[in-house]
């Protein structure tokens, strides 16, 4: 068991979830490394000192750039907005510090090339934040497609929709402005990168992209959203199978609608993350009058249950997959090896995202590149 | 209160709902119009016969034709494969005799066109047996929907998808084989009808139809399957709301998956038939703290229910649907006034369906026409 | 195939429902006998005939006792208020006519006991309209108990919720008057009959039974009610397994709420009539991980189920549940034999009613008696 | 800001909860007192000390004596079997160390008011580990009822249900020998404490309380139960509500059936721990054709889930409810004040639990005595 300083860049939603999960991942896990809440930034000093004392750190720097530097620090966590991953991510590589980033991998697709291109050239590990994944109930339901238990896929539909920008006298605010920024930017490569991790590769797609409010009041009257509110896709995967995704921060009443549907010749599964305890399984076996979808509570029989809870149904929670996070960046900084999903993920999400908008573009069904 | 002679072609399937909701229609509703089980035709007069005494008819005609033309039979109900659509309802047509016909209209977009224009320059009224629309859930959600209870429609998501051919080992059979037999001839027409008189028309759509398992096992090999299996849309309303369709008939665990979710500026509802008593709705209004779907059980507040029962949440079923249709087919004669939804409608769906065919075959939107 | 004229009393709530029942049920269930809607009964003869020509019945009788006597009538449905059960069973059998009377069976145990006696000596086929057992559902779990597919029951819940009496203003009526109108009398009926028929007999109970709104408006200020609101029992059942039962017309929300949960050694089963056409089963079978609650979409694999629809999933409802027992009575007619349930089993549920009063009243365990 | 050093008894299911819970209270909470995990004990030196290295605690002490004694211990954490309880908090108390015990309060009634006696004789802070009752669902539950949002409640059903000894070719373990361990001891509890705090004062009960399974296997042969499988209540609440309580380890499919119902005169509620996201609304108010019981997702706009995550339906699992205990104790002993629920609370739920056993022996409604 040995220590190992980590430096937090951000302190707002995401930095301390990470500041938790940084505290609780020892205990939850019996890691083999654990970390020390060493030194974090933010985008102010007297910020930064606000979030030192309130998480626990030793230190707060006066910038990213102090604590990229500082020697104490030996990874990095990114918890800051798209825009700062790139330059942050490329100077902690530069120092052979292994990096954990938030979702997305910065605020386009050049960004998360140049930041792979940046983690591959240095050979540290490196780690996105698609937490959603983590949960043992989609861990599960990965383990199932994996084993082949709905047999061959033939249709996946998912979602990742919430509403709070529903309401079109909501007020413009930052999520307003920048493609990365927007529904796709921003909330759509939670469920991409779940389609690519439970399906595999996406071949081809045709999509459409809307902005459903584009104008919103703001201080001094109306102001323009530069941005989407929600989008579509029709996909088709690499296995063959045929998909649907959508996307929208305007879906009235769902508040974390991350959610699938997934139909094979032998079954099916049905997950939503409102509920995000219980995967829904049916079986094409045994006699017609006992077939219908199971409701399975997850307990300690599925992945990474146990260690937070020794009975099933108990339930985890949203902070809970940060915790899991956590262990797998120990685990890659221990073992020098990139854990899934490395930057290469992040970059995969990135790639059907802006094929996305350029099929939105021309109507037309586009391939999607691999680099 | 009069009496009104029916006949009714096929005894199969539907033939037998429509003979049931004939017998009980009177009583239900207490109807001005009190259908008389007078003639029934079948595709062959022994089976005729069969269901004549099965049902209560006072005649079984040798064939259709035959029971057209009987003096005693004053209105006809077409409960026969697509195929035989169109050949009847001109007939029945040309003697001048109101028609209720199944769903789809005739088995090609041609034959819709053709069956509308003999219904209308006969003048008497005609009807398609679109009957999922006809739950007293999905008529109360049209009612809200028309007195804006949800705000402006921003999003549609409708499915039809059952499972009966999902298993790949399931023999081929007649719904292998025509276009008006396939998934998109078949199914979908509903959850098209429905999205119809939910949202108003469909302005443009891009598709994607796939026949997944494209050979099943016949009498003497392997039987190649000439028809859909499953398809998808992204269309764009007339109303300017973007939406989503999808229809399957190898959609494992789904036994009766017409459901649909809207999302607008002010509320959401969510309805699936296999729960058919029930509609959710969430309303953007009150505190925070108090917002969610609310589970609304079917009962006398709602449309046509109160004739089925006095009680709320005592459910009505899939039977009752029919007799609904019945009530209605009963005033359209009475009145001389097709009521909804009439052979225009029939038609209006397979507009659509043509032109998810055609998109589907060039990958690109195509607009949708309206005669 | 044989018509059989049919009386009926009553022309409210039920009697309409046996109507429309009647009307369908020869065609749903292709019958050996086919009932003929001969005359009907109500309380004055204006109404008895307005009920006559909406169900369309032959004769509209001056009152019970010209119907009872009807030559034309061959079999007696009685669908009046309890307090007038007795009075016409005795008759009818007095004139060797089968009868089916609705729940509960007479307005008092003594009812019941001599309804028993007079339907026993008489020897003709007796019925009592306990229709929320008849479900395909509910018939479903039946088997299911019967096969022993959840083990040794160990545990059974069972209510039977309405909250048509739970606002406190909502003015008295006659439901506010007499042991057999209020909830012990009038709803508790349908769930002890159904954990009788599920659990077999009751050995013993204790019970509480209140009157929550001892007053309610009247036309001319308050009014007393002098019977219960809401009543429970523990039991304990022959088989040696332990129960409760709840009753409630105040039950805030619940408006279908007939339900049970039962527990066994190997298995679990759970039912909602708000949602009559799923049927939760869990099995302790295979590994922990895929166990969890099946729900089960009733579909023609169940009983009574394909007569009304060939679909899985498309349910049954209310009306569906009173057309199998008009095709139950109508078997037992034929055959002369009397089906489950008959008026011995419309005693044994009043019997377990009684007990509940009378334990109620001294705060005891009471066994419960059969004669 | 100050620390705190903690003492901790137990490294077992519980003991791991806490330690994670004091690891994370800090950065989750922002807690003034910050808690330092200083001494950890267990039943042997050396189990000790492999949870002194797993949870990161700076000491492992010989046994609970040595950790009670130790000065650098300024509050206690019991997290051992029932039987220890007592002792422990006494030597505490004695100590002038605040305590925080596990459920449930000591092994008996005794043990419990011997505990109560010491600790307010001490003086010091004082809680007890109902955790369930901490889920930002309960407690924003507590606060509708405190609100009088469903009006005057009538009815109260409460379950506590697991399956984890529902098969009987289970081993015997230490939990089936002693009052404590058994369902009633070591089950009931929670919801017994739910119902209080939710209702207020049980002023009488009537209770049932059986062992299905008197026997099972040994290393040796069959082993005798000597505890309860299952147990039921009736019982009439102080406000004069009636209701029911049911506890089962035996309720095969039951994972973690802590669940309530509530019905009142102008509303309900329903919650169920399997889905602990989620309350259940039905208000008596507005159309009824909108009326229905809304689920309502937990959020910001609930008690104690901001500090775990911004978004609303992002979800709080099992160890969020310990952390919110946490910061509970150290507010608790910042002030000086126990907060609820104390040792009295503890207590309140034994004089429940010693009633029913009581009236299970005698099968009579029996008061409960408040010491
Ligand atoms: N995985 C998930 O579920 C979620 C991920 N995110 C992602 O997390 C990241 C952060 O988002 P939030 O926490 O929501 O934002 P936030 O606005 O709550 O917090 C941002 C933090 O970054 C700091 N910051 C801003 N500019 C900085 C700079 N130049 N140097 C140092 N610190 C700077 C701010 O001081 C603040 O503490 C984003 O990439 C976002 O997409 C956000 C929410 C949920
Ligand atoms: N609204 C709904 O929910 C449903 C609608 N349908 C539609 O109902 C129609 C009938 O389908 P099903 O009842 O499922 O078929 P089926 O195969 O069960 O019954 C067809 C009936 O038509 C009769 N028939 C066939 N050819 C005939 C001919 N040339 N002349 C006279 N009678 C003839 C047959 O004897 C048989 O009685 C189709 O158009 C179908 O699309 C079918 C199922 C559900
Ligand atoms: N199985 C079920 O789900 C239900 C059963 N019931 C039972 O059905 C029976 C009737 O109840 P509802 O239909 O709700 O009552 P209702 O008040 O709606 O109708 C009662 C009918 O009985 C007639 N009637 C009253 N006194 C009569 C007399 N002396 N002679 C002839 N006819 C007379 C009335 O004219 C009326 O048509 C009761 O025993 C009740 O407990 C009622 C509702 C549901
Ligand atoms: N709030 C809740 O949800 C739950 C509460 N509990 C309660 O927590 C307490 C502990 O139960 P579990 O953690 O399930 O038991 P466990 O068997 O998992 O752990 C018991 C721990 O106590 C230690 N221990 C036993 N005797 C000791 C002694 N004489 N001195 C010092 N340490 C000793 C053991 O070494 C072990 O670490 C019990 O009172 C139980 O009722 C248990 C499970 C859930």
């Amino acid at each position: 068991m040995r220590e190992i300083g980590i430096g937090l860049i951000g302190g707002g939603y995401m930095g301390k979830a990470h500041a938790v999960a940084l505290s609780a991942v020892g205990a939850v896990f019996d890691t083999g490394l654990r970390p020390r809440l060493q030194t974090i930034a933010a985008s102010t000093p007297e910020s930064a000192e606000r979030y030192r004392r309130a998480f626990g750190f030793a230190r707060a720097a006066r910038d990213w750039q102090e604590l990229v530097r500082d020697p104490a620090v030996e990874a990095i966590v990114i918890a800051s907005p798209q825009a700062t991953h790139r330059a942050i991510a490329e100077a902690a590589f530069a120092e052979g510090k292994p990096v954990f980033c938030e979702k997305p991998l910065g605020a386009s697709l050049e960004d998360a090339r140049a930041m792979v291109a940046a983690a591959e050239s240095s050979g540290v590990p490196n780690m996105v934040g698609f937490n959603y994944v983590r949960t043992p109930a989609t861990q599960f339901v990965r383990q199932l497609l994996a084993e082949g238990a709905i047999g061959d896929v033939t249709w996946f539909r998912g979602e990742h929709t919430e509403d709070f920008l529903a309401d079109p006298s909501a007020p413009a605010n930052w999520r307003c402005h920048g493609r990365a920024n927007g529904c796709m930017g921003d909330l759509a490569p939670h469920m991409v990168n779940c389609a690519l991790a439970l399906m595999g590769d996406i071949a081809e797609l045709s999509a459409r992209i809307e902005t459903i409010h584009p104008t919103r009041p703001g201080p001094d009257g109306p102001v323009t959203v530069d941005n989407d509110d929600h989008g579509q896709m029709m996909v088709r995967f690499a296995s063959g199978a045929m998909g649907h995704l959508y996307f929208s921060r305007t879906a009235t009443g769902r508040k974390m609608g991350y959610a699938y549907e997934i139909h094979g010749t032998r079954g099916a599964i049905r997950f939503d993350q409102e509920d995000q305890n219980s995967v829904w399984l049916y079986r094409a076996e045994g006699p017609e009058a006992t077939r219908g979808f199971t409701r399975i509570l997850t307990g300690p029989a599925h992945p990474d249950y146990l260690a937070f809870c020794q009975g099933p149904g108990h339930g985890t929670g949203y902070q809970d997959q940060i915790i899991i996070e956590a262990r797998d960046f120990l685990r890659a900084i221990e073992t020098g090896q990139s854990l899934w999903p490395s930057f290469r993920d992040g970059l995969a999400v990135w790639q059907v995202i802006e094929t996305a908008f350029a099929s939105a573009g021309d109507g037309r069904w586009h391939p999607v590149h691999h680099d």
